[in-house]
Parts: structure tokens; C-alpha cells; sequence
């Protein structure tokens, strides 16, 4: 049994998100106004620790429970030759982070997360989309549950992220369907394809939007139409998050997408999240500017698995570290502009 | 008695500075190649590892002895109004730097990098540039020497950053000098400075410019007519680390230009040092491009006190700890691509 019994419930979720606390953000400017510093010299970590404040509701934020969920899902689109790597690896790299070798392992220690793998039924890929809908109703809202579940509530910051080969092109064809534009636009290189591949790539994301094309006026149908799981995991623990008060970060290109049909539910429905960086993937750019979401870092990353949502939480830390911890002119006796 | 007894030892120590190691870096690009990620995917964090491996001279680069060192001086420029903030705030703000009340007390704690600061002859103001020499040879001199001698030997990565009010001024004269294009090229609002104090600091610049026309072929009797004795102890400190075959982070614009006389001495100077940000203080973009450095961080920080270079070092963490950490593809019994 699904939270979400059918597509309204999503809509209806959406439609009641709660608004972040003003009261909060207003109270982190004030104090930071007095803090020993010139006004605004801090530049992004004064706007994050308002951020923070904002949608914790609190007038001092703070990360000591900070979550990193990694969804990871199998797609039948792979069969048209969209990735270097074959789809074992999807498996593979969930028991390399159970056993502690990716990247976001060792990311996550120095930021102080912790993280949690969830596989989404790798054995039972998704339908390829130039043949089918990706998933059927029923998967889908199973899906968006799922993620929904995962996200702990009381939780201070959430980074989320994904692993599935094939998945940039599930992300591409989901970013063409919303903001228009078709393969050439959106389909990016992945984990490496080769020139030959990228044009399969740009060419399987058109044979999606062609297949589809009587559903893309309506942004869970598009979610449900590409897929996939983890895609869709993302987007319930998106709601999840908003609706119990924790802030998120999101990481590249197909996390960014998978979140991405909410704003067209509701325009300020990703407004308690903030984009981690700028992937060098190539859609990412044009996704960030349509979401208008400003990217943290531009680090010329490419790897998912949430590595540059948690990346970034140390500069988050910093940011409240600041905020809470330095002195007033007052208490320091420091004098302000004369 | 200074470390450097003349302006040539400055000269011989830069001619004899070690270069890095190649092998190491080699080995990192290596070792890149088969870890459990997509070839390049971790863009920037690889480089940071490679180039933290090039100047420890270790394949395994580490981060375990990371120390932040906060130069303070005062600037007898100040009398010419080119601050809105009053001298008396350089000493104060040590204060608050030993009480723990400062932005970097806070950033440092994050980062896990040990503080320290050195106020350098607070109640000593250097010569106002417009009229005289900043500092005398011998002061200059005694400066650098502090600063190197503040290194400590064995470190793993050394923060470099200022504090001192009227600062912003001297850092653009430093970078008119050597690069050309006189105070409305250079000279910002520094701590907030309103736009009659702009004009103000502007011409105060081009008239430090003129009174110093003879020397500005120097680099060294740049710095020392411009002062300060924190800039010129960040020369110092730039160049010990070097020797001791410690990498640098540099901060915002006004450490990059005390460190920027040293790419006049010698092309290659800097290459052991990595720029933490690019500052919102108006020179600094222009003064990275001239001296080809590429920030890390673009937060819109402003702040000096090393706050941006220490801020960063948790995204050299990530990095090692990837490097380090990360299963191969053999070790994780992962497939490589098809």
C-alpha cells in the first residue's frame, strides 16, 4: 500500500506544502547585520544561514542531523546503447557502497552524514521509454512513497542523490518534456559516452518525446512516462522533506530533473531547496536557469550519488558555525563605521 | 636579526624555491583512472588531490596538520579616509580573533585547522604611501621574516589571510604597480566604503602610484612602498611553505596581492598555491586573471581573515578521503565500462 494512492494525492500534497518561517529569516538578518563583520561581507553563507532558518523554522539553524539518501534504480532504456557501462553496475556500485568504496562514502564521513542506500528493485528494470511508459501507475506511486518514507523526519538537512545507468537519459528526456527542446538540448555525454553514443542518445530522448506525446502536459505523467524509480524516489522525498520542515540540497543533473516536475504543480515548490553545483553535465546549465536555482559550487563534477550535495554540507556548517557562533560589535567591544 | 638580511637573499630564495614532485602527481592521475567512478568525474576534487600530492611530495596526499595564519598590520594610509571603519577596529578585531568571536573562529573550528594570529606592530602604523615609503627596507625586511618564520615546518596545508583596516588600499596599489591600469582598475569598496570614498580611494591609489614612479620596476620595493607588514609577512609565509614543501590556499584580494610580487621575481612562484575564492571586492577577478589563478569558490565573500581559504578546506578533505578511500574497480569487483 502506497502513501500516495493515486496521481490527485501527489497534487493534493503539493498543493499544501507549508511556507518556509519569514520570521525566522528575518531574525538571522538582524543579527547578521550586527555581527563583527562589514554588512553582507559573507556573502553566501549569510544567505544560506537564512535559508537554513527559513524552512527549520528556527532564528538560529543548525545541522546536527544531517541525512544522505542515495536512491538507485535499473532502466530499460539501456538496451538502446545510451551508456558506456552496462546496467550491472547499478547493483554493483550499491554493494561497492555498502562496503564503503564510492566516492560518496568517503564524502559523506568528512561531512558528517549519514547515509542510506536505497535500491529500488534492480532486478525489474523499468520499461525502456521509446517503447513503453516507463513505468505503470501503480510503480510509479510506489515509488514517489518510497522515497517519501525514507526521509526521517526531525532531520536538519537532507542531500539527495541517485545511481542507475541510463539515468542522465531518463533526466534528459524528463527536462525536454518540461521545458522543451528535445535530445540535442538536454542529452549530455553521462558517465562518458562517445560521440556515436551521444547521438543515439539525443535521438532515443526524441523517440521518447514522440512516443509520449499525448502526456506531456502533465508533470507526474512525464515523470511516470521516463522514469525512473529512483527519479521518482526523489521527487516524494522532495515533498517529504518540505512537509516536515527540513531543508534540502540537491545534487546534478538527474536529481535536479527528478525534482523538477514539482514546479510545474507549484511554482515555489522546490523554494526550501538549494542546488549543490553545477555538474559538467551538459544539460545541467540550462535545467539550473529554468529551475532558477544558483548553483553552490562549479567544481566540474559528474557523478551523482549525492557526492556534491553532501560535498558542499561543510560550507553549510560554516555558514551556521558563523551565524551562531560569532561575536556582536556590542560583545566584543569592536567599533563599528564610524 | 631578519631571516633575510637584503632584498637579494628575497631574490636567491625565490631563484632556489624546490619544484614539486612530479611522481607523486603522476601516481594520483594514475590511481584516478581505476578508482570506482567514471573517468574524470570528480573534476575539480581529482586536481585537488593531484596538486595536493605535487607540493607534499606524497602519492597519498594527507591533510592531518592544517594551519590558518591571520596576519594583522595597520596602514598609516587610513589618515587619507579610505575606510569607513576606524583604525582602532585592526586591534580590536585581534581581540575578537583571541576571544574566539570572529567569522574565522568559527570557520576554522569546521575545518579542522588550527588558528593562529599575528598582529604585526599594531601600534605602529606603516608610512602613509602617498607620502613616504610605506616601510623602510629594514621594516620590510623584518616583515617578510616574520611571516616566514610563522610556517611551521611539517604542515600539510597552509590558509594564508589579513587583517587590517585601510588594507584594501595598499592591495590595490601593490596590483596597479604590477599589472598596470592605476586606482579605477584596482581600488574597491574594500569594507564598504560609499562612492565619494571610492573617488577618494581611487585617486589616493594613482597618487601612490606617482610618488613611487621610480621603483615600480621593482617587485619587492613594490611591497615595501605600499606596504603592509601583514602583506609583506604573507610574501614571507608564501615563500616558506614553498621550501617546506607545503601547499597554500590563498584568500581574497588582498592576499593575492601580497603574494602576487613573487610572480614578477619568478613565473612559476605561485603554482604551489591554490586561490580559495573569488572575492566580491572589485580587483580580484581581474587580479586572478592576471596572475592565472582559479578560484575555487565563487560565495561573494569579502571578509579577509582568511575566512574563504579556510572555508575550502573541507573540500580538499573530500578530495583526499576520495582518493584515498576509494575501492578500484578490481576491489569492488565493479564493471569497468563495456
Amino acid at each position: 500500500m502506497s502513501r500516495f494512492v493515486d496521481l490527485d494525492a501527489i497534487r493534493n500534497a503539493c498543493a499544501n506544502l507549508p511556507a518556509g518561517s519569514d520570521s525566522a529569516a528575518t531574525a538571522v538578518r538582524n543579527r547578521q547585520a550586527i555581527l563583527t563583520k562589514p554588512p553582507g561581507s559573507l556573502g553566501r553563507l549569510e544567505e544560506l544561514a537564512a535559508w537554513l532558518a527559513r524552512w527549520q523554522s528556527r532564528p538560529l539553524p543548525r545541522l546536527d542531523r544531517v541525512e544522505t539518501l542515495v536512491f538507485a534504480g535499473n532502466h530499460g532504456v539501456t538496451q538502446q546503447g545510451v551508456s558506456p557501462y552496462p546496467a550491472t553496475v547499478t547493483a554493483q556500485m550499491v554493494g561497492n557502497f555498502s562496503s564503503g568504496g564510492a566516492a560518496i562514502n568517503q564524502i559523506a564521513r568528512v561531512a558528517g552524514a549519514v547515509l542510506r542506500v536505497i535500491p529500488m528493485e534492480l532486478e525489474n528494470p523499468t520499461q525502456d521509454f521509446t517503447q513503453d511508459l516507463a513505468m505503470s501507475e501503480a510503480e510509479f506511486l510506489h515509488a514517489v512513497s518510497i522515497g517519501h518514507e525514507a526521509v526521517t523526519p526531525g532531520g536538519d538537512l537532507l542531500c539527495l542523490g541517485e545511481m542507475g545507468i541510463g539515468n542522465t537519459t531518463a533526466a534528459a528526456a524528463i527536462a525536454a518534456a518540461l521545458f522543451g527542446g528535445g535530445g540535442s538540448r538536454w542529452a549530455g555525454r553521462g558517465t562518458g559516452i562517445d560521440d556515436a553514443g551521444l547521438a543515439r542518445k539525443r535521438s532515443v530522448v526524441d523517440m521518447g518525446l514522440d512516443r509520449h506525446a499525448d502526456l506531456l502536459d502533465d508533470p507526474l505523467l512525464i515523470a511516470l512516462a521516463f522514469g525512473g524509480r529512483e527519479l521518482a524516489a526523489i521527487l516524494g522525498a522532495t515533498l517529504a522533506a518540505r512537509q516536515h520542515g527540513i531543508p534540502v540540497l540537491l545534487d546534478g543533473f538527474v536529481c535536479t530533473a527528478a525534482a523538477a516536475p514539482l514546479v510545474r504543480l507549484r511554482p515555489d515548490a522546490l523554494d526550501h531547496t538549494m542546488l549543490a553545483h553545477l555538474s559538467a553535465e551538459a544539460g545541467h546549465h540550462a535545467l539550473a536557469e529554468a529551475l532558477r536555482l544558483r548553483p553552490l559550487l562549479d567544481f566540474g563534477m559528474r557523478l551523482g550519488e549525492a557526492s556534491a550535495a553532501t560535498l558542499v554540507v561543510p560550507l553549510l556548517r560554516a555558514a551556521v558555525a558563523c551565524h551562531n557562533g560569532m561575536a556582536t560589535f556590542a560583545e566584543a567591544a569592536v567599533d563599528d563605521r564610524d
